[in-house]
């Protein structure tokens, strides 16, 4: 039987603290070489893609895909999830949620590693989803933080972010007219845009020492969310999979800008393995971004099934795929 | 609601005639540009595949991607189809059945606008179920046939297979010991064999002039069927897909060998909407080759689900993906 999971479910099976487990897992999995992977299929579609990411965990005993599409009304997000030595399919489920999760848990992976572990200030460029799953990310891995500061180019929503922010962590989080006011005054700083047109939320000639960095919204070659002075300035960079250089509209725009230096590139799963260092001193700038990645979705599945079978969520759907011999 | 179907219902919903009519529209549409897609991803296992081939048609409306992996225990094939204006789930169906009709529809269509008109006898080169469904194809299009060979490397199968062909369709089909005698009298060739190991099943220096040959089983780089010379003779190759020249291993051998010639190469959509030459004199040896394209496996999926709706089959299931806002 195949567990089938819409996003309510999907919601009660995996909170933030679990997910970022299963991210910290997953870096362990792929340092040790325990992950299979392959390029994504990125197809454009008039208004709008398709686009699927598979993985493969060997150690964990599954694999699958995510498979996500839109053409202007709305994305749809599918998680398949198969057993790794049989092949029999384990669930099927809405990965709404599993993607804002995923990459909000190895965003905190990202910052539990990378950023400054006494930081009690944080600036956000950003005020969708993505910018609060990332606040949610950021307070599982660093509660010390006490203020903030919000931009986002309509006021209402900026506002409204602040005080859900405020409200929710008992922080001091004020909206501000310009992004680099959130960032001056920062320790730490997410960047999580939905960027539209050519512009770009971050410019790297606002960025002081010792500043760290997540910036998670350039995830198409299309997309973009900071400009190539931000990879010049960063002493390290830490990406959540190589293949973002030609997968992020913003890694491409820094290798054409001549800004991009592959020895300060490492994969965050070096850094939480020790096989590459972090931050090597205080004043060190440092950047993490990501595209997201299939193995992602698959480690953030295998657990979100784990969970729903263990308290009885979600309905069981008879087996419609047979074993056959191979064709092709 | 998401129609399911099991492999059972897909069979009932679509045979090989519906099937041909299906995968010729998918060639017009394609020739009229009608069609996107992208690479597929071949992802590889310790003992097995996980591949997933999408697939778009913007004037049929529908489209989606096929997923299929095995990892030593047997194949699971399944499509998923969505409409392509409101991205909404339409289809979930177990493909085995859609993989092993659309390729041997497509191959009826190459049959059709390739092989000699009036031929009257065949030989065939494996025995399994994509030889049968070759079989299908083949006299569901030159009904003329009236004999054939049959090699295979174990006789109880060529034996089996020869017998099977000769009752269902009224043949005289006899097995033979050599691949050679099954090429030496006929007019067209039909190689479907699961290659395993270095060796091909077709050598070059055995077609005569005027020969038709239909080659489906070399579909991955690691597999083979005919050797580079079948490329040096053919004085006219019609491709299912022009991926099909880095996704083969037939093509990569024959690129490697120098006997891949571009300017005979077509892919089948040109000649079926006349803007190329198929056979071009009675003395031509013509090829066809292909690899399976995630076009098809939607062509195919969507008249299995539009015959379904018809005739009430399958089982529905209540939509579990929500339409979200765009994240990533």
């Amino acid at each position: 039987m195949t567990l089938v999971l819409d996003e309510a479910q999907v919601r009660l099976a995996l909170d933030m603290p679990a997910a970022i487990e299963a991210m910290e897992a997953l870096c362990r999995e792929e340092a040790a070489g325990q992950t299979l992977s392959a390029d994504r299929i990125h197809l454009r579609l008039p208004r709008g893609f398709l686009r699927i990411l598979p993985g493969v965990l060997t150690q964990a005993g599954v694999m699958g895909y995510k498979a996500f599409h839109t053409n202007g009304h709305g994305v749809r997000y599918a998680v398949h999830l198969f057993d790794f030595e049989t092949g029999a399919p384990l669930a099927i489920m809405d990965a709404s949620h599993v993607t804002a999760i995923r990459t909000g848990a190895m965003a905190a992976v990202a910052l539990k590693y990378l950023s400054p572990a006494e930081a009690t200030r944080v600036g956000v460029i950003g005020s969708g989803l993505e910018a609060r799953t990332e606040m949610a990310a950021l307070m599982a891995v660093r509660p010390g933080i006490r203020s903030g500061r919000v931009f986002s180019p309509r006021s209402e929503r900026r506002e409204a972010f602040a005080r859900e922010m405020s409200e929710t962590y008992g922080l001091q989080m004020s909206a501000v007219e310009r992004p680099q006011q959130a960032i001056e005054d920062a320790e730490i700083l997410l960047v999580a845009t939905g960027t539209r047109g050519g512009g770009v939320a971050l410019e790297g000639a606002w960025l002081h020492a010792g500043l760290h960095i997540n910036s998670i919204g350039s995830t198409a070659p299309e997309q973009r969310e900071i400009d190539p002075e931000v990879w010049r300035r960063a002493d390290r960079i830490a990406l959540d999979t190589l293949r973002l250089l030609h997968e992020s509209g913003d890694a491409l725009a820094a290798e054409q800008a001549g800004t991009l230096d592959r020895s300060r590139i490492v994969e965050l799963h070096q850094v939480v393995a020790g096989q590459a260092v972090g931050r090597g001193s205080p004043n060190q700038t440092t950047l993490y971004k990501s595209v997201g990645t299939g193995l992602q979705d698959i480690a953030a599945a295998s657990r979100i099934y784990q969970r729903a079978r263990e308290q009885g969520l979600g309905c069981e759907m008879a087996d419609f795929l047979t074993a056959r011999l191979p064709t092709r």
